[in-house]
């Protein structure tokens, strides 16, 4: 069964540890989901972030499914995570930001959202059913439900249309949800939006609260905003959701981020950065930013961080990870993955470890320290 | 010590099963060598090599490696296999077949080949003494000597006076081997050459066996002639080879013909086509070539092959590496390299078996005959 346990609450700041019981295993939470977006975490093995990262939970994404391969050849493959090996828990977004990513290939109606594939230009719906019965088929262990995901910035007026479509289609959703596949083994997310503006957000969060809902997002936010701005909106909306139910901010963040989101009570998160920065070519490390292709590592033999247990920091120098990157070796995107990955799975653990100790606000102060000694370097 | 240990002749063939000692482990033949061009196996982990395929020694390229991050830098590193974090044996080649390559950016003189970068430009040159100091720098267990590799076709005139290039490169190389490099940790192979000429071949294999190597290199083949050609001129050279020493035939070739070589009495083999054909959605199999990309296998939920042992067979469908083919994932080039060098690699152990229990015979007829069940098809 799906079940929310909180463990501990931060007194000082409202962090919280708790664990997800999913269907496909627990959770320990705060937690980081590594992004799968095409049922794949790019350049990591799904054996590898068990056995290096044990990882407990990852994103995959609704809209990309879809597409390709399509739900139902995955469904009649026995679900996602027999398609992919993976066999812990899932959550699945809803294709909203996906499909309101594509500008002019998409138009809203207040069924749903048509738009036309980026592969193929072929046209498609999303109806606040139809996404549910696609993770459904995919065997998501936590769906979401459709949302109108705007870019930013947003007239007050556009925001305001928008989010009473976003809380209609969430009651649309929760009610098909109940009726068709509330099974008890999964959870179903409705989703907070309401663009910059708190007042919407706070009142989003009301009416999404009334749903008595197994866990709740908040969206639309990292949509190009200022960083302050993503956090006054965490603020506005976390204190109203129900504190016995998980909360997921969508899309974040950097490093330095993550622990104000856990300050402000937020208990899932997920982010392509550790993953693409990697790819880039970018290490976070405990002392910052490591951008391998810089001359100064040509002949370092140290690794990227001496401290870390990854794969690749126990066995490769900056000298060789930096000589993979500018070669081109795809090997490189795995090894750096796996690195940025760690990162932030010990930054998770750290925390919840923190919140578990009652130390949260300590560690809070010194990561934030360190942050500006680090902006200030 | 270096040392080669035969163990093994079949009697009807001449096929053999024998065990390279090197400082960095043993070294079962016949072998097929994995290559990792620029200090990696593209898309595959140093460990994974370990784990999964249990190969025993790679290959790597002394051109990329001298051009790209530099030979003195992986020296002050530690040498190739710490750089890498593979610490098993590895081969350089002699950055001749590379430089050869070049074409337009080479000229070839008594004293060795001057050539431009194909990543800068910046010229450079590859005497026989130069590049046995670079695979020194590397840490080579096996080195190569520089060689002279014609194209196909060439002119007996043309392949005359290469062959003399070689053979006097060889004796070149061989006495500052000797004097220089000879610590017996290490091997060190000159390369038979010749052309598509059987007579030169000859000669060739005359002139080096007479400097009493580590071993011998047939190179020169699979430069685009027919297979027949290649397999005509290992049967001109092998038997005229000291059968105390290993035998490697450089760049070869398809599942099909690696048989044919260990027929021919050669210990060793590598080539990028495993690798390569993985990274373009080729599967090598039992029954056949399985290209992934076919609309056959959409839905397909068997594995690539049924009784593979690789992590890939045992995990994933064909839908799902269908799937990650086309969705362009860098995984895929990992699962599929994974199943193809395990493919060779279980073929080499099968083949050694069979020489070592005396049916290599019976093996090699059933090979053929399923080779051209497969043809046909």
């Amino acid at each position: 069964m799906f079940r929310f346990e909180l463990k501990a609450v931060c007194s000082e700041t409202g962090a919280r540890a708790g664990m997800l019981h999913t269907a496909h295993g627990d959770v320990e939470t705060p937690v980081f989901m590594p992004v799968g977006t095409q049922a794949a975490i790019k350049g990591v093995l799904a054996r590898d972030l068990i056995q290096d990262l044990d990882a407990k939970i990852i994103l995959s994404n609704t809209y990309h499914l879809f597409l390709r391969p399509g739900h139902e050849g995955i469904r009649k493959l026995g679900g996602l995570q027999k398609f992919m090996a993976w066999p812990r828990a899932i959550l699945t977004d809803s294709g909203g930001f996906q499909v309101f990513s594509l500008d002019s290939l998409r138009k809203v109606t207040d069924h749903g959202v048509l738009f036309r594939s980026h592969l193929n230009g072929d046209s498609h719906m999303f109806t606040p059913e139809s996404t549910l019965d696609v993770q459904m088929a995919l065997g998501s262990d936590i769906m979401m439900v459709l949302d109108e995901c705007l870019a930013y910035p947003a007239s007050h007026e556009a925001a305001r249309v928008s989010t009473e479509r976003t809380v209609r289609w969430a009651r649309e959703a929760y009610q098909y949800y109940r009726e068709r596949h509330s099974d008890g083994l999964r959870a179903c997310f409705p989703i907070v939006q309401g663009s910059m503006f708190a007042s919407l957000r706070r009142h989003c969060a009301e009416e999404l609260v009334s749903l008595d809902a197994d866990g709740y997002a908040i969206g639309g936010l990292s949509v190009g905003e200022p960083r302050a701005l993503s956090l006054e909106m965490t603020e506005a909306t976390a204190p109203l959701l129900p504190p016995d139910r998980p909360r997921y901010v969508m899309g974040v963040g950097m490093p330095d981020e993550i622990p104000e989101y856990v300050a402000r009570g937020i208990d899932m998160m997920d982010c392509v950065l550790p993953s693409r920065n990697a790819r880039n070519g970018y290490f976070f490390t405990s002392a910052g930013r490591v951008i391998i292709k810089q001359t100064q590592f040509k002949d370092d033999p140290r690794p990227v961080e001496e401290k870390c247990e990854c794969y690749c920091c126990r066995n490769f120098s900056r000298a060789y990870l930096r000589h993979l990157f500018l070669a081109g070796e795809m090997t490189f995107s795995t090894l750096a993955t796996l690195h940025n990955l760690k990162h932030y799975l010990d930054l998770m653990r750290r925390m919840r470890e923190a919140i578990l100790e009652g130390r949260f606000p300590e560690y809070l102060r010194a990561r934030r320290a360190s942050a500006a000694d680090d902006h200030s370097a």
